[in-house]
């Protein structure tokens, strides 16, 4: 094996609470690099922090295109002014926006919530600074927030105007738009028809309905149980007056009852792409590429279960490695079953705990304990 | 890879307090079968539960020859009568004694030690019943001893007759060896002249002085300083006598410190060979011949650290995989460096711990554990 070079790729998930995934991508760099090094062994190891639209993804693919973070005056869901921040490709052409920095649940946990008014305006902003930096694609998280107001907040930022019967603007929110009579969308900001959009989104719920965005998310923003029935009818109202005005039908369109409706307005009238988180990152990420040569592939979370493998990282991970490479995850905690790890395609994975030891004693040595497991796997792996 | 057999042999050691070496050869196997079944590959699992001479051995021997314990009636170090056990090999030409269950420390943990007339006689009523099955070859194993009579008590089951100047024989135990005058060998047990004698012994100690058996090892046996200073005496008068008689030297002889000088008249008298306890076992167990044709050896211990790479289980599985076959240690802690690991020449070594868990939780399940991580590392190696 001594002339060849193997090619190992690190991309793992951050193991939440103790080191963001760059870090572990890090750590398990060294200990392949050792193992290789004390073997006398050639090995290419590329390093991709990896995440799956939630938590941790701006930094993920910020680290992997070599960009700085681009800060942005916004506001959170209940206006109140905040410094978020996005992210550019190296080529210009693709932003990349966490609408949860501006319309998350942690924004506002500090005060009640208040899930009919709470809007995604922020988010508007957030997008707008993108477009005036040129990029011809957004890319849009929209895990954990706070509203449920179809999207209107954010595409108001963009000039688009959600009127009453009597022509008058509605105020901000998703209560509201049970007033909704038309929607004028002479002003919109051209841009925002140009570009292509493309949506994280890990449900399929629809719009409306009892499986939809008010009905299964809205309790856990707040929504009393009249909130919830209001909101419903204010979405399912929105939709037929987008419709009404020339929208495409949003009502049925799995995926759009993610995030309050954050994508329901964009996907009738713009040029939109709902997909899973870990798809769209890993494409900003150009992992499948990466993933599609390598020899060896190393991932890892903190928790590996029977939950990871249904469209998270590691799930992700697994869709472009090739299937005769392996792919063999470092975890904290190891919970799966063996049906489940031979379903999921992973080929092995291991705790990185080195013995009886508690969460306290492990968590500050993550970093050690990543770097001598890849270290193990690789020894193995190359011996 | 499909049509090849992949031989895999699980040699580990017991994890001391949880599970004997038997079983964890039994998890080890079924983990990797299970693997190669869901990969449709073809494996053939040997399982060599091992020991180093020390504790477990006569069970990791029985359970590799498959045959039952012998029963014996034997006395302990203090001539308390007990009930004991020896090992006979499927051809009827080797016997396994272990010492220690006759002449150790833990039989006679429930009174006061006494150093100087503790006696390897119930070691002599084992090695005289295997005699009588019609053994060629006796394997000693010598850890674990209360006694420092230099093997004096043994032999005289065996017929040798230890004298004071006036022709009276001595009582039993070390210390009235400072009288020993002569040793009559004129009514020895044949026997002991015509088979082989290996003794396993992990010390290099010499029989006395300042690194000899009384010196280093009596403390630990309940000897006093002055203790010390009277059995270092009589085992050094002893060696005297037994040269004056036309034994062999054992003055300076590396081993001959180990059990209190149990080993040191054999070697006088008859045809001995002194080695370290995992190669005497090794060789009982034909481990070589198959760990030698083995495509991926699995062995495994409680605790796996700097000291296990040093003469002991691991050390030995070591010395005869060959050099190009993987060697995976499964332990319940992984407490040895990078360093270390790669002097040992061990591929790698996993904790068997899924995650943070405290000593009580794992302990249990070691078992199931053990089974997990075999599975793991043969997915991984399979594919």
């Amino acid at each position: 094996m001594d002339n060849e070079v193997h090619k190992v790729v690190a991309i793992p998930d951050s193991f939440k609470g103790t080191l963001s995934a760059r870090e572990v991508a890090g750590a398990m760099r060294r200990g392949v690099e050792r193992a290789a090094t004390t073997l006398d062994i050639h090995v290419d190891v590329s390093e991709i922090p990896f995440a799956d639209g939630g938590e941790g993804t701006l930094e993920a693919v910020l680290a992997a295109w070599g960009t700085a973070a681009q800060a942005c005056d916004a506001t959170d869901s209940l206006g109140r002014p905040i410094r978020s921040h996005y992210g550019v490709s190296p080529d210009g052409k693709t932003g990349l926006i966490e609408a949860a920095q501006a319309n998350g649940l942690a924004a506002v946990s500090d005060v009640p919530l208040r899930p009919r008014e709470a809007t995604t305006r922020g988010v508007g902003a957030m997008v707008r600074a993108a477009l005036d930096q040129g990029v011809q694609e957004i890319l849009l998280t929209a895990g954990g927030s706070a509203t449920t107001d179809g999207g209107t907040g954010m595409l108001r930022e963009l000039g688009m105007r959600f009127l009453d019967k009597n022509g008058n603007e509605l105020p901000d929110g998703g209560g509201c738009l049970v007033e909704l009579a038309t929607i004028d969308v002479e002003n919109v900001d051209p841009r925002a028809f140009d570009i292509t959009w493309k949506i994280a989104a890990d449900v399929t719920n629809p719009l409306t309905g009892p499986h939809g965005a008010a009905h299964v998310f809205g309790p856990q923003k707040g929504a009393t149980p009249e909130d919830v029935e209001v909101l419903d009818a204010a979405l399912a109202n929105m939709a037929r007056v987008a419709e009404a005005v020339g929208g495409q039908q949003t009502e049925g369109v799995p995926g759009l009852g993610a995030a309050g409706g954050i994508a329901a307005l964009l996907h009738a009238f713009f040029r939109v792409e709902l997909e899973p988180g870990w798809q769209m990152v890993s494409q900003a990420l150009g992992a499948p590429e990466t993933v599609g040569s390598a020899d060896l592939v190393l991932t890892g979370e903190g928790r590996f279960d029977s939950q990871s493998i249904d469209g998270k990282v590691i799930y992700g991970v697994r869709q472009f490695t090739p299937p005769a490479v392996p792919l063999v995850v470092l975890a904290g905690q190891v919970g799966i079953t063996s049906e489940d790890l031979e379903r999921s395609g992973v080929t092995a994975a291991f705790s990185i705990a080195r013995g009886p030891s508690t969460l306290e004693e492990i968590a500050p040595q993550t970093a050690e304990l990543v770097e001598w497991n890849a270290y193990q796997i690789a020894r193995f792996w190359l011996s």
